[in-house]
């Protein structure tokens, strides 16, 4: 079966990129979901959308996967493409991939995704009726995503975030593409300056709320030449967030 | 004369928007800049573009006043409309517009801008050249920009934030955008859910780099009804800007 596959355009605003004219990975996010979200608005049916409200329940990332030839750059216009690639009993998997304007692929991104309910706060079973309209296929096993590395707070770099009112979205929890940017900036402005992120992998743990004070944690090891940094988001004694990230040397 | 008028149709990603679905304030004036910049790479000549270059000169924002009779909405299609309506020996006054798909005015920005000398860091004078093509009436009269109220910082509320790389834009300082963001945070979330702004003054004083830390000071004035809210932003002991906005309840 071929999954149901949704396209879109769009420019990157200047005032989405860094000083490297690159826009931020927290930015490339938003619009991946935001292309899904219109793809469900297109081609779920009313009923499905009806059970998520009265249900009170939502569609939740619990990972991201990304493998970026280069990130869109201020003023290109790229194609975002997604799919619902197969799912399970708990986990639906999408792919996203973005392509510069000669259709060559430049960031591909595996997402996982939960059913939250929402009043008791845990994933639920995924219906099938959900699933039918993307087309996605069913296969019972459960993958296993890469491992991340433990990271030892106590030898790691930190820097303390405050939530900030923008950082809260509909389900009044810090929107995943937060997570990110603290991730992100903890490294220093010089590193960040000088290298660009090739891969990486970030799984969400535990939600964030309003009141919150975070730290983000990073560890950078160099292997084999391999530049690899180490991240953890934590409340409290809580961790929220952990991520690994590759990186290359600017050119 | 005639101003040179430039218009440009955004529709707004919800990822720019808060949790009542309209945007950000900061994202707005990005939309602004962006509007205003591509005007100016389409009417400024050649040689006026590499004034700014060989000069090492470029054009700074002192100054907004807002007038808003709503924010654009999540998905909402609006029209962005510049003009630079006046200049002096030392000030260029740009106007923004912001109208709904029924060309019903929403917004209404007064900005003042300056050039600065990006190697002594000091505003100097705009040459007559520069201001041709954007059609602009010279008046030498310099405008007087309605005062600010004194904040106390004893006695105002505050909060601490670091810079963040994103924070910075190409002129290696933190962008007048999150200036706005760093004021409007300070604020509690209960008040920004229940209340919106209605009009506002921000001026620019000082500059801030990567390596800083600003505190963002708030107090809230009720009078005759009206709230009012007085904001500075502080490195050190130096005011970067300061601000006053006027809000209405949330319908």
């Amino acid at each position: 079966m071929t999954q149901a596959t949704f396209r879109q355009q769009y420019t990157i605003p200047y005032f989405l990129c860094d000083r490297k004219q690159t826009i931020h990975l927290s930015m490339l996010v938003n619009y991946m979901l935001k292309v899904s979200g219109e793809q469900t608005a297109q081609i779920a049916s009313e009923q499905q959308q009806t059970f998520f409200h009265e249900q009170n329940r939502s569609w939740i990332i619990l990972a991201y996967e990304f493998d970026i030839k280069r990130l869109p750059r201020r003023d290109e216009t790229v194609t975002f493409e997604t799919y619902a690639s197969e799912y399970n009993r708990l986990f639906c998997y999408r792919e996203f991939k973005v392509y510069d304007e000669q259709e060559n692929l430049i960031v591909a991104t595996t997402a996982t995704f939960g059913i939250m309910d929402l009043t008791k706060r845990k994933i639920v079973r995924i219906p099938e009726a959900v699933a039918v309209p993307y087309q996605a296929t069913y296969n019972k096993q459960i993958r296993r995503t890469n491992k991340l590395e433990p990271l030892q707070t106590e030898q790691a770099l930190h820097k303390a975030y405050l939530v900030r009112y923008t950082d809260i979205d509909q389900n009044n929890h810090v929107n995943n593409s937060v997570y990110l940017t603290w991730m992100l900036d903890a490294l220093e402005a010089d590193f960040l300056t000088r290298h660009d992120v090739c891969s990486g992998i970030i799984k969400f743990e535990k939600e964030v709320s309003q009141v919150e004070q975070v730290s983000s944690y990073v560890q950078t090891t160099i292997e084999d030449g391999a530049i690899r940094t180490d991240h953890a988001i934590q409340s409290s004694t809580v961790t929220n967030a952990r991520a690994s990230f590759y990186w290359q040397r600017s050119v």
